[in-house]
Parts: structure tokens; C-alpha cells; sequence
């Protein structure tokens, strides 16, 4: 091994959700949306030329649309690439104490990476055997909190008040809460803004907006939170968010109507879909969520994971403690999950 | 102040070139190509239904692109979010030790912002009396070794040969050479690579490639370097780089013809602009890129550099110790230079 290896910074990556390459695939493993973005983003007259000057690094068009939506002062939001990017930001600005972050045992799997990478102390305190998290967990001397609500890949959402009791509880650190997923039946933290200058809120385009794959995640908070966070964010790549994403981020904020449409279709889906497969003798907790973390007492999991992408159907599987028997569904179209339903079927005969 | 500020992580921001928000004004100050992508780009179809999808993690359609394009293996090739986002991972990866890590006095901003953020130990060896690099310099224990080749903002282009000397007295390290402006006329290191596993070579989308604004930045290096790499970016954003990122980055490898007309006009432009003022009385370091760097005996650039913003050009001044008498100036069209050209007739007058 050369010399310079030894200062190489060593670290475990993170494996994200196979992305098959073949085709024909029904893809319920990702948590993608199953409908495309808002026809105004999709029609949207990109002017390339332009490319050849640098995006504006602020992304202030996108910033002060994010804020109008959200009836923030612009001040109060803070872009990224991806909510990976706003919360990995996040890390590096407000957990730099002594103390261990508190995150728990079953949840968003880059937690831990992040830590481990930025050399900050943690400790998971476990959910309870119905997966829910305790919040008295969360009242000791800690570094920091984060949680996604709804959580993953559990699909629980805990309501406002118990949120605030983690803030309330917790006004010496920062407080995170990760609602990627919270436009699906989750009650969002945001009415907390204002009153506690400690917590940040994170949210994604990735899910209920149909864009993964324009890669955009945001924060709010106070306007302190938010500047600190610009500050460590500007001291490492000032220009992060490309212009098509500046523009196309902020025409899908247009369509409303769309929005609620597509959510409430996956809604319904998942709600038609939960109920079908607990005839089949599925367990799932209620999800607030566009997944579902589904069990069987008789059939494991793994082998209907295995047998699924057999028939060309990709659900996720976490070979980790405790949930080793559950699978992650992503709710995809309701003809795709009349197939996948078809295919739990044929498990039963 | 709250407790929760206590462990917030204090920087001190990097302050990109200022970015106008008035119309028609002469833009000299960025370093940004006056021409358009090539039309190939411009006019590329995006299929925008597609985002509710994650981009390819790996990005592999561009770094294939890329690795066709250098005549280098894919796995010798790293893809980032802009040449910053590139560079900063790789100060995150490879300065890990305790030794001080060497970069130029006068050289790119962002290196030591990089060091100061990550808490990396770092000395700047000064340029000589003509701005150029000493290799002795780097002739000493170090903890890694990075320089932009040409330097930016003095323009200076050195040799291969230089840059391997450099390398080769610095096999315990890893030496990372930014070659941001490389095609205006610099030699590349990019056929040493094959010979020092240590050695990192940083290119950029922004600038002969007329793409700022999609932010797009690549390393290339031996297959270790860039294991190590992306081994920490999946620690940190498994998706940064954005669908019509890969798309449009692909496209503009395939039009070759292109790229090396506007980037000979570039050229062209600056050896006409640089021959134009030495005749003024100002004096200029050789260029070997897309900007050139002056300065005036007897007119202070301070005061052009305010005089040229009151007359909508804007150019770039540093307030800093032995380059506060001169001006970056980014070559624009021809016909945007014969402006400044007559501007600064007028000085003279």
C-alpha cells in the first residue's frame, strides 16, 4: 500500500435502493412517485443557451418561491441538492458538540453514515415493539435530534404536539425533522417555525413533487438556522443548484391543483392497497407515507422480495435487526400494484 | 445568544464574483465563456417526465462520455457538482494527515476556505516575483499538494514537466492539479497519470465547455484515487449530480468541432486584447487561459475597476496583498473587448 494511503479518509458508503437497468420492471423500491411532475415543469421552454454563465448562487428565484409557498420570510429557507445534501449540510453546521446526536435505531439509513464520515458521536435510542418512537428517549443531554416524521421505512406518522414536546424538551440543541415524506398524511412541523428558533424542518421534491430526479431538498427554519447553514454551505461550493433545477424547481411550485391530484391518488392507492393485502393476512402500521412497510407471519420476507424480482416487481429489503421481516412497498400506480397484488396472491396458494 | 449556537460550526464564507442582477452589462468578471454551449446541447430534447425517477446514482451514460473522451478507463474517472464540489471531495478524502498541506500564496480562493472548513492544516508557498510557481517549494514533507495549472488568477500555465517533478518528489501524497482553465492553452497532466497513482487531475464544464450553469465538474486519477472518492461521496449524496446534468454533459462531449472553434476564438480574442493594451502601457503575464491578469504603472486598479462598473463592465479585483494593483479580466466577445479596449483609452486620455 503506498504512503498516501494512509491518510485516506476511510469510510463504509452508503448503498442506496437498486436501480435496475432493464426494462419492463414494475420499480416499487425507491419511493419514487408514480406520476410524472406537473405538466408545467414538463413543458417548461429550458433557454440553454444561457448555460454558459453560472447559475445564481443564492437560487433566490427558487428560495423566494419556496417561501411564498410556505408563507416564510425567504430568510427562512435554505436549497440543497436533494434533501441528502440539506441535511448532510445540516450535520456539519449545528453537530459539532461533544455530546451524542440522537437518531432512532430504525430509520432514514444515512444518519449514521453522516456521522460516522463527519466524526459526530450518536446513540439510537430504540422505537418501541409497535415501531413508534418514545419522545422521553429524546429528554437527556444529547449533541442534537434528528428524525424523519413520518419516519422510514416504518411509514409512522407522530402528530405536531409530540414534535414540539422534542423540541420543548430540547432548546440547548438543534432539532431536525426530516418530512420527506410528510405531503402523504403526515402533520408537518412548520407551525413550529416561528416559536422555536432551534428546530429546522427538511423537505424533498423527490416524492410527493414527482422530481427525483432534478435533485432538490430544502430547509426551514429560523432565520438564524438558516444563515449559519448558508455560511458553511457557501465556504464549500458556492454554486450547487444548476439552472434547470432553479427553474424547473420553481415552476412545479405553480401547480397546486396537480399536486394535490397526484398525492391523493397515491393516497388512495395505498389505502386500497393496505386493505387488500391484510386479507391476504399482511401486517402493516398505518402509513402516512407513499410506502408501506408490510410483514407476514408465515411467508418471509426475503423470499418474497427474492420471488417479486423474480417477476420483474422491485420492492426493498433491509436485511437489519428488527425489521428483517418487513418489506418497504413503495406505492407505485394502481395498475402496478394490481400486479404486485396478483403476485402476493399467488404466494398464498 | 442560545445555547444551541454554541456548537455551530463558524466559517468565514467564500465571496464569489459579484453576479449583477441589471441588464446589458459587459460581464468580464466570472470567467465565463461568451459563447453558447454548442448548438448540440441547446437543442437536446429532455425528457422531463422522466424526473419522477432518481437520476443513475453513478452517472454512468457522462462518465463513460467522459472516459471515451480522455482515453481513460471509467473507473479512473470521478463526476461532482462543478469543479468545487470535485475538489472539495477530495480534500475531504485525501488530507487526513497532520501534516501542513501546500498550496500557492496567490491561487484559487476556495483552497483555503476548504482547509479552514474541514480543519486541515495548510502553509502557502509564494509565487516568485513573476507570479510563478517554485517547485522547490513543494520539495518538502507536506500532507498533499494542490495548484491550479494555469494558475488562476495570475494566468500562468507551467509545463508538464514541472507538474511531474512536482509529483515525483511527492509520492507519499496526493497531488491534485486544477486544470479549470487547461484548454485556453496549457499542458496537460493528464499523460502522467498512468505513472503516479497519486496523482489527481481536476477538470471543469464551466468554462472552455461553455456550461457554468449546469455545474459539472470531473477528477481523473488511477482507479485507487477514485475508489477512495467515491467511496466518501456516497457517505455524503449518493445523487448529486441531476438528470439533466448527465444528459446535457454527454451531449456536449460529441461536439468537438465546436468546442475547439470558440475555444481558438477565445484565444484569439486574448492575444488581440493583450497586444491592444501592452500599447496602453499595461502589462499582462503571458496568458494560458480565459482571462487575462494587468496591471498599470501609473493608473491604479482599484480605480479602473470601480470607473469600468460605473460604465457597466465589470471586471474582477482582489484586495489582497501583491495583486491589489490588478485586474482579472475574463475575455469576453470581440466586440465586448473593443468596449473595454475603448474604455480604457479613455482612461488614458
Amino acid at each position: 500500500m503506498s504512503t498516501w494511503e494512509d491518510n485516506v479518509r476511510r469510510v463504509v458508503p452508503y448503498v442506496p435502493g437498486e436501480q435496475p437497468k432493464i426494462k419492463d420492471i414494475i420499480k416499487l423500491n425507491t419511493n419514487e412517485n408514480p406520476y410524472p411532475p406537473s405538466p408545467m415543469v414538463i413543458n417548461k421552454q429550458l433557454e440553454l443557451k444561457n448555460l454558459r454563465l453560472y447559475p445564481d448562487d443564492k437560487a433566490l428565484v427558487l428560495v423566494d418561491a419556496i417561501a411564498d409557498y410556505h408563507k416564510v420570510d425567504s430568510a427562512q429557507v435554505f436549497v440543497g441538492v436533494g434533501s441528502d445534501d440539506v441535511l448532510a449540510m445540516a450535520f456539519m453546521t449545528f453537530f459539532n458538540s461533544d455530546k451524542k446526536i440522537l437518531f432512532p435505531d430504525i430509520t432514514y439509513s444515512f444518519y449514521d453514515v453522516w456521522a460516522e464520515l463527519l466524526g459526530i458521536p450518536y446513540r439510537q435510542p430504540a422505537l418501541d415493539e409497535n415501531f413508534r418512537l418514545v419522545k422521553e428517549d429524546y429528554y437527556v443531554e444529547n449533541g442534537g435530534i434528528v428524525f424523519p416524521n413520518p419516519n422510514a421505512p416504518t411509514s409512522i406518522a407522530e402528530p405536531v404536539s409530540f414534535v414540539e414536546d422534542i423540541v420543548k424538551h430540547n432548546k440547548d440543541v438543534v432539532v431536525i425533522v426530516d418530512e420527506a415524506y410528510v405531503d402523504f398524511g403526515g402533520e408537518s412541523a412548520l407551525s413550529l417555525i416561528d416559536k422555536y428558533d432551534n428546530l429546522l424542518v427538511v423537505r424533498t421534491y423527490s416524492k410527493s413533487r414527482s422530481m427525483a430526479g432534478i435533485r432538490i431538498g430544502y430547509a426551514i427554519g429560523s432565520k438564524k438556522l438558516i444563515k449559519y447553514m448558508n455560511d458553511v454551505k457557501f465556504s464549500y461550493n458556492s454554486y450547487t443548484m444548476n439552472m434547470p433545477s432553479q427553474i424547473l424547481g420553481t415552476e412545479s411550485l405553480k401547480d397546486e391543483a396537480y399536486f394535490r391530484e397526484t398525492v391523493n391518488k397515491v393516497i388512495d392507492t395505498r389505502e386500497w392497497f393496505s386493505k387488500e393485502i391484510s386479507e391476504l393476512g399482511f401486517k402493516c402500521p398505518k402509513s402516512s407515507t407513499n410506502f408501506i412497510f408490510m410483514t407476514h407471519d408465515k411467508i418471509p420476507a426475503k423470499e418474497i422480495f427474492e420471488k417479486a424480482r423474480d417477476n420483474k416487481i422491485y420492492v426493498r429489503y433491509f436485511n437489519k435487526p428488527r425489521i428483517d421481516n418487513y418489506l418497504r412497498v413503495t406505492i407505485g400506480t394502481r395498475e402496478e400494484m394490481e400486479i404486485f397484488l396478483e403476485f402476493l396472491k399467488s404466494l398464498e396458494a
